[in-house]
């Protein structure tokens, strides 16, 4: 008896552990990450085996009353009751094998306890019946992924929302409009936020369709997709009940082989989910470009500074930027991994899951915060029509009329009226020379609200 | 008079050099690169330029001689006549000024020169008329992107389709099947190549379909989006027109201080083409390793070694490794100067630009030479049969008839057999104990090709 | 009162928790990560608070009960005696502010309760005297970094050390030399383990020397790096304090704006560990393929599939892999990071603390596992053999003799020959024309591991 | 005869095209960059091949006339007279056998001209006589890398000492300290230069160095790393040429295995490179952003916009940034792919050589734009002396006098006061309250440029 089965058996002597040998080797062998494998994946898996287990069960493979256990081990499972036994450290050699053995083990562990013999359900035998790793493994993250996906999309929403409830109550605030950090021409505070809302939008619907590129499954292609070891009627039905028990559109391949071979669409899913991270980040940015002109103010949600009084920071744009930012990473990591695969399988998908679904959490989580900081932003529409006044760009909205070099000259003109009068802001020396009213006119939400100029009006 | 402005001077006195004065300062200011812009980027920034150019002559903007010079000499320069005046930096600051700027200024020239009066067309005045960088550089990156990847999607196919061709040629080759790099169960060449043929078939797909993703343009928004300075008709008529020209499905945004503001499309994008480069290295890496063992032939290109004679190295695939870990750096890369864009554009433009369609580039240019390669590959038969005839896991086909418990057991059998019989192969062991017929049909190529085992025959 | 404010409360009603109203409120507004900052972060930062206290309290800014009591509990928090109370998101915003404030809330509590007096020690007036996050932070971090790297260097030398038995092991197993996959020249397999044992003792090295790196620190800065609001004797006597305290041999910077402002010192780090990583996936990835060959034999560590009976796979070398990926990506986050700070601080300095520290983990349990791995791996000699014997590359070994035109000659002459006899081996054809003496010596080991060949013997 | 061959008669009819069949092929195989290997990389290649032939030469391995001849026309190479004519495509397959090739063609071409008879210096028996790709290539890496990195060095020399310049002409202007882009407390913008002037002296010392990590090389060690068919005292020797001709430091590895193994060294500079680049990017961030305030002055170098009148952009600084993300990146990649080595060579040398060396280039030229960009920069003394009077965040200078509390309290008259007052500035709040002078003393640059307060004064 090796010392680690000895530790198995030390810890199965503690009543309740449902964990066994491989389990307890994986922990031995895999101590790179220092924590478990995210407990979404091992939720999602619970649900494949579940679909497993009813398939063989209904086709007499398994008896109706393991069956039955399995299944009932598995809805727990999926709603969190067993977290704390699925302890495989998340970046784990072995192509996912010990995520999947753990759950073997603890739902062998526990069926056997519903049906009062220990023993009676079999890791191997029983609940990994007609199943390799390397379909329920890609499986489960795939329908994992699903499912957090959607979720994410509905963030992606109600960040959207917040915008555009933004985009309404500042649609007649001009403020100055910039590019390069200098400014440029003026737009409504409105019109800005639009923008965010419209990025918003783009993202949820991005995330939304995600579902498409990872809802084919290999489930029942068992070690290469070729189903080798599984009987036809089983494969054939598999994957059609896990859509039914899970609730997600998932089809089974065309072709096994190329599905249990392929990461490209994890890869594909990162690469979309980076788009939303940069949304996110530049939000986050330009928010707080914004509170540093003084033209919005945020929140303040804590003290600023343990050494300066009064300090007020954009905390929440900051924790979203650096959000945004491992996303982005934990996504190319996705990608490199999809690309170092090997023949049949990819060995790295532990890696793949980990980072995915790290980077699909962090979007999430990143969304929801700035959704929720972004209803508490109010505009300061004193320092925004400040800055509009004393801002030199605003002839801009003039060269229809003027021409560009007329309105070159004007400026050269105010320069030079402002070297005798320091005061004076472009925008009274327009309306002096332009008519007040036509200053006003050009200066209105209405206008600037407007695309391009009517002519002849 | 500065240097650059007499540096422009005489170089004006070069007979036919039509680059103006902002050219010129901006190849002073940048010498960051080392080489200029793309040509492709330019060439679709000439079908802009067109555009707008027809669209401001039928409105009476620009007088009708003026327009049609501009548009004859946008033709040239998208057909590649005038590439060697396009010289300015490919990491350009200002977010693309600088080769808005130089195209304007070799057109106004080019189109003076056919009227047959110098200075006769203006950069601004007239090429540049209703137009912003803003607007148009992202316009014509989303044309010059959907052109590009609509080859690099041929390029896709044209590898999916060297794929096939060895998919069916390899169809009756039994070959092993191996997970992380370790034998797993037999299956067919074929089979192998299939799983190559569907991914290159999803990126021929994926690539096809981006450009979805970036045909929504903010052409006539001007500097942010507002169309400030530019008259409505001219911004409702401007996409359509360039639709037409380019023959690329561009529709106007509804929000064009979205469009103007966010360069997420591009990170789509970029993050979709990384699933293909990923695809390309995974591919590209497991030719090279089915080379090594010997199963496939490569074909000889070139010697493979200054100092060992007769190497042949599997140098095509190294290549396309390369080129896809490059490629994939670049598609990051583009999804960080897309978080990194400020308030009303990105200003980071021209690093995207030539990150995207390099990236673009690297994966049309791999998927070509890869294809070339494949369809010069050539099965190895014997070698394949030797290394299944001495591959212990063809046991795992017994499954359904022995059972996990038996196999391994007849495993153990077989280890103690070869123990006396060095040379002992597990195929004739297996053929001793279950009989020829058995393994026979069992490791044939239409029983490996079969989805799972039927039941009851 | 606020909801946050209540929740603090009813927090403090229980007993025991020393965390205060600032925590609280951190740990509402960023739900990021979804976990804490890490441990040893906080443990380094409570010796950067101990040694704060000492130098106050002896210049007599703190009363001599005060300071002891603090010193006190920073030590228990150094030990990790109270790792559950430090619960602020690891991607907060805010610079790290709130990490100090929890450090700070906790410390208070705690040695008010020493003190047996609720409220005596307190936060911002005693335990953050004379300190900004945005000197401690980095300082922390810093001496953080410096204690991991030091550890992470000894998994280092662990890793070397493993190889050179090995190197000493198969010093005299001759094994194929390999180049792109391909065979190249003869060469021992213990000369190939002495080339991962050379590349760990850099690694050793080189992370050795990063506390050069990171060990200037800005303590005393305060806010900006002025030492605003900090008396200047506190500040000269600050580091030394840390530096006696910790062992670490920190040096205050000669220029703490500098120090304050700028995080490239982290990347720097960050960029060298890239390089450790690189080596360890570059190893794992050799021993694999070495195992996927047969010249090597890893341990069997568990049971390498669920459904193959068998199946040993090379899962440590796989999880080294997935930590060198992960490990690298971390890094060059931590670099974009650091690039994109602004102006007197780097505002994401949680990121780079979070990223840079999990990066050394992933390292240094990479290493161990690593070097666990390799005691246990044993040479195949036959199989090395029987590669070699094999190997039309050994002719290269001939080349001082025989010139590249005899050699490729004397190739095509083997070619021929197997024409007849398939069974034919090269290294019995060489013996053939050559003599069996001649190419028993140029096979040797020793022949092969002497460099170059000696002229005239 | 093939076409390639064919293609290559042709071309040698051309008068003078010095290239062969090998370099020919390699054209043909590779059209994947699109562009041919680097100039630098060739031109030290030849110094290489030069130190090769003159050790051959005084060993009587080489004719005397062969040999004088080779290295004359290394000597031609390496000034780059003959660049036209290493034409491969910059990512290779084959590890760099191709540009290895390349160059012996052209060298044998070249010195049998010189020698009057076609043919006499033949490539691979000659040029490459006791050398492998395996051995020259990374040797010529090392040696372009530690010339461009001496280069890249004084880059940041340059820009050191324009930031100097600045901290001395800035010493006695109070600016607005900054952190998360909020205002924090009073400085020098002296001082906020000297912490770029640090920053980029850190670069210049961690680039200098950096010459270490790649001055131990390979020469002699031909395929492996054994020296195998190359004579010892030729061994012996190489390097010291080398090291001579070149005037590197170059040093011969003990262990030529390991040394032609592992690519960790490129790994290293470029991960210390990334560092540099993240300061560029995080000054010309800064420089940005202070432009953005109005606190400096950019000197105007172009139009800023083609639609805006007289807007003058940063577009040094963006230009800066987006090769610094690019620069990242490319280091990034070369660790990715020192991490992707196979056994005996890592066969993605030609990215890695693409990839440090365009990093190199970047890093460097955008120092020295930013350099010439940093001496013109004026101050705007009177923009940073209205916002530091407008600045609440002052009243942190006064915290040793008032404690928090009380400055707290203060703040809170001074928002009270404002009410009334909107015009009331902190600076005359302040000076109302705590007299004239003393704020004249505390926000004065040398009270602000002591490091802490004194006590006691």
């Amino acid at each position: 008896m090796t010392d680690t089965e000895r530790n198995a058996e030390q810890l199965r002597a503690q009543p309740g552990d449902p964990r066994g040998i491989q389990t307890m080797r994986a922990m031995d062998n895999f101590r790179i990450a220092g924590r478990p494998v995210r407990t979404e994946l091992v939720r999602a898996y619970a649900l494949v085996k579940k679909a497993c287990a009813r398939v063989n069960g209904e086709l007499g493979f398994l008896g109706a009353d393991r069956a039955a256990a399995i299944e009932a081990v598995c809805d727990e499972i999926a709603e969190g009751t067993h977290d704390r036994w699925f302890t495989v450290d998340a970046l784990q050699g072995g192509a996912g094998t010990s995520t999947n053995m753990n759950v073997n083990e603890v739902i062998a562990h526990l069926a056997s306890a519903r049906l009062g013999q220990a023993g009676s359900v079999e890791p191997l035998r029983d609940v990994n019946l007609h199943q390799s790793t390397n379909d329920t493994y890609p499986t489960a993250l795939k329908l994992c992924a699903a499912l957090r996906l959607a979720q994410a999309a509905k963030a992606a929403e109600a960040l959207q929302g917040a915008y555009q409830k933004k985009e309404t109550e500042f649609a007649s605030i001009v403020a100055v409009g910039r590019t390069e950090m200098q400014s440029a021409v003026p737009m409504t505070l409105g019109a800005i936020f639009s923008s965010f809302a419209e990025a918003a939008g783009r993202d949820r619907w991005r995330i939304f369709k995600c579902e498409e590129r990872i809802r084919t499954v290999n489930l029942g292609g068992t070690a290469v997709g070729t189903g080798l070891a599984a009987p036809r009627d089983y494969i054939f039905r598999a994957t059609d009940e896990l859509r039914r028990i899970s609730g997600v559109r998932l089809a089974r391949g065309e072709n096994l082989v190329d599905q249990t071979a392929n990461a490209d669409a994890f890869a594909e899913v990162a690469g979309i989910l980076s788009a939303f991270a940069a949304n996110l980040e530049k939000q986050a940015s330009d928010i707080r470009f914004l509170s540093h002109t003084g033209e919005i103010r945020l929140p303040a949600l804590q003290a600023g500074s343990s050494i300066m009084p009064g300090k007020i920071n954009p905390v929440v744009c900051e924790a979203v930027i650096q959000a945004g930012m491992k996303a982005r990473s934990l996504c190319a990591l996705v990608a490199e991994a999809a690309s170092r695969g090997t023949l049949q399988i990819n060995e790295f998908l532990p890696l793949i899951a980990d980072s995915l679904l790290e980077a699909i959490d962090l979007a999430e989580r990143s969304a929801e915060a700035l959704a929720a900081h972004v209803a508490l932003i109010a505009a300061n529409p004193s320092v925004c029509a400040e800055l509009v006044r004393r801002d030199r760009m605003i002839v801009t909205a003039f060269l229809p009329d003027l021409g560009y070099a007329a309105a070159e000259k004007l400026l050269a003109e105010f320069d030079a009226a402002r070297e005798t009068d320091g005061a004076l802001e472009i925008r009274s020396f327009l309306e002096s020379r332009l008519g007040a009213e036509a200053v006003k006119q050009k200066i209105s939400p209405s206008s600037l609200s407007e695309l391009g100029y009517r002519r002849n009006q």
